[in-house]
């Protein structure tokens, strides 16, 4: 398995020299690597993947003692990322995500469900998944999220999928998790950001309908956008026509976007997402 | 070539069993026949196309005493359409109609151009088109309107083709040629409506931009959507690169709302758009 | 729920009229309606779904009279199908119709899964699915066949789904089930047939792979095309990465196609498929 | 503008710092890189893109001392390349080429149409491009192909476009100006190879039909394919709808592939491309 570096930092000449410089020193067998400079921020970000041992943390010293300063620098040792995945009624997303946990499509382990109805528990069953109910019934949002934070301190998970999470989350929440979360909205943002959205995409009379994964941040709906996938409909689609056709797009993006974050592929940077695929 | 019959009007039983029972009494030969019901609004529209020689007339008042009242029947004799093309700087959509126009790719004569500015002045001649420069300059917007309809007047056009025609139109212009007026939006609509559409894209981050054909109603970018579009894009695109990545889209999205237009095969209804394709 | 009416005919002047007559007459509630008529061989086909309590008996005997001879008129009541899977070790279609079944996202009945490798049995136990291991080990395809055709004798079923099945039938096999089968092929057919199309594709160095979902016929990979998607690949992609990209697809159009022949909106003729979505 | 560096060469540890570290040497602004392993054949792809003054020559000299033997490197100036176009009757890739040519939306000069009809003539004359007509009646293959060379000896072009031209190619021919010709077959290849690919996709029932620009090479719509694209069809396509379908199609994919390679991006390794977006 490869062992990932991803560095970001101000753009200055001869990184990628460099770089690939002290990766060539000690003899690792580079196997990919990508290179974006944004100019509008000129900022430099680069993603190395290499199979071989060497001595991570010289490594590791050596590109932030190079590195213009404030460089982040990620080397990421191969293991499997834990995740926790939260929930509401809907199932095709979970169910997605389930299957490919058990066969392995992706590499992750899903280490608990988290739920604010029952309804899912009996597909976590079925998976031998664990899958925790925590309503939020008469409870204040900070109350409810502060049950949410109590599984996942006990899980410390890598990444937390809201796979069609019906609730809005509070900004404070959104931070204390900041690029940890990663959501599926059922529209192609930021076309009919907030509720119902094929109730919206009806109403509005739009002829292809999307979905997008992307990371979660204070702002409802605004986070940095990882993927996005449409279908086309048409006049005899109801709202509840749109909404089904749109179920397999949603959890096959969320299951893209997964993957991509699941392999370190993802960068984020200001509100948007660098991806080397 | 055939005549097409455009009917829409309160849904009741037995309406396809009598109009079609109409148009077998007259031996025609029916080619193609659509329907729809629009549940919410209780609203039946249909759409047969026909060859062979028949009452036009007749058949006309036989629909109108049979169907509900208020009932909208159209019979639209086999000729080629005339339309007004308003443009600005971009030469792409103008260029795609003009090729379309002179082999006839699309069955439509384009009459004239007008330009707010002169810069497709040569593009027209060497198509051999009418292009007549209306400047705005020093003018308020409704005296520029008034020079438009001017020409407008002239030519009699059965549509006008916005393609990219870069100036906002007032509702009292757009109320009068309701029905007429197909402009082509680059943007997925309703993402990014307004000004610089690309460059608000680009700062969103999305993955996916498009393009909307669309009637112009009095509501900017609000009308009733004919077809959309969509092309991928990611972190390496400036805005830039997006607008001319877009423009690809834009101009085969207007090219087939045109063409279905021309075929008579678009109803409009409330604020969207029934599709017989 | 709704009854379906499929009609093929000869065509000829007045069928639609006098069609929708017959069902005017017995005061249902007509609620979608799709005619074509096939240029090439003068064939008529229409699709009528309509609500409401009538004499199905007499329905047909009306339209068996009045319509041309030889006509096929199907009146089908709404009933649950009933579907046996036939597998061999791939888990990602047969994962995704086990999910549809359960949350009846799909309006069927999975009766029993048969595989000929045992891979899939405890995916079958999760969704409580019977499984039938009928090894082809050591066995003719005449003989293995046999096998298949005693459970499906037991199952009856109104489909057979070749969920990434990966034996060829025989002829004859097809023959008797004609109709009744659906297979999932992993490529844009007529592109690649035969054995390890993605190994073929990736030869060959095309830039977008497919699925095809069809019926099978005694010719292999020529049966009827129900329906086809596609997914962009690149030179970075190993034929392993294609067929891994090819998944996603494969299993969303074989549910695609499931879905518009369980709500009998298909219909073969000669070597092609019309849909009525 | 930019210079471009394409680097083809047996793949070894460090390649990339060394190459990289020849260019920090000479002080440029390297503003893109883009390096490919192709693992089958053990072959290292790069090209690197930059501003600023320096000694071309200089740097080809060290690039080949340091690369492995047999490496290839292209220093490219920053120059309009020089195409042209062979043409039969269509013209919908012609006029989508002469537009973006008047308008600079693909860097390149047309040099001259040569057509083995005068049906595009006009066109031509309307864009101040030279046309050539060179009819094959009553020509041997070889002896046509002889008068086509002429003028290709003449204009010496950068790149041949088949921008529709619907003659085949000799191998002597093909050969001759290997990895200058680029063409659009209008079909998805390898689907539908040869004569009449719309005829052929109507008569298996497709429902996607798409089209490939390639290379040509001396084996029949058997070069390395640049790019692909899809349009959906249905039953109600006749096979000369199709064609109309694909025809828009043809135009953006050809566009596309010959932008690719005006700016450098395309390596042709073995029979496919490496694309470097």
């Amino acid at each position: 398995m490869e062992t990932i570096i991803k560095i970001a930092c101000r753009d200055e000449k001869g990184l990628v020299h460099k770089i690939t410089g002290i990766l060539f020193e000690q003899m690792v067998n580079v196997t990919q690597t990508n290179e974006f400079v944004d100019e509008d921020s000129d900022r430099f970000f680069m993603r190395i993947s290499f199979t071989g041992t060497c001595d991570v943390e010289k490594i590791q010293r050596q590109l932030l003692d190079m590195l213009p300063a404030q460089a982040e620098v990620d080397i990421i040792s191969p293991k499997q990322k834990r995740v926790l995945i939260l929930v509401t009624k809907e199932h095709h997303c979970l169910g997605e995500l389930l299957i490919k946990y058990q066969y392995q499509d992706l590499n992750f382990k899903v280490e608990a469900v988290l739920g604010n109805h029952e309804d899912l528990a009996p597909l976590c069953a079925q998976f031998q998944v664990p899958f925790h109910f925590i309503s939020a019934e008469g409870l204040s949002r900070d109350r409810h999220e502060e049950l949410l934070d109590e599984q996942i301190a006990t899980y410390q998970p890598d990444l937390i999928v809201l796979a069609k999470y019906m609730r809005i989350l509070t900004p404070q929440f959104s931070l204390k998790h900041r690029g940890k979360l990663i959501n599926i909205h059922h529209s192609f943002l930021p076309a009919f950001i907030g509720a119902r959205p094929y109730q919206q995409a009806y109403n509005r009379g739009v002829k292809i309908i999307g979905a997008t994964a992307h990371f979660v941040t204070d702002d409802l709906d605004e986070g940095p956008i990882i993927c996005q996938e449409v279908v086309p409909v048409n006049h005899t689609y109801s709202a509840k026509d749109m909404s089904k056709a749109g179920k397999d797009v949603e959890k096959i993006v969320l299951a893209k976007a997964l993957r991509l974050v699941l392999e370190d592929r993802v960068f984020i940077h200001q509100n948007k997402t660098i991806l080397f695929e």
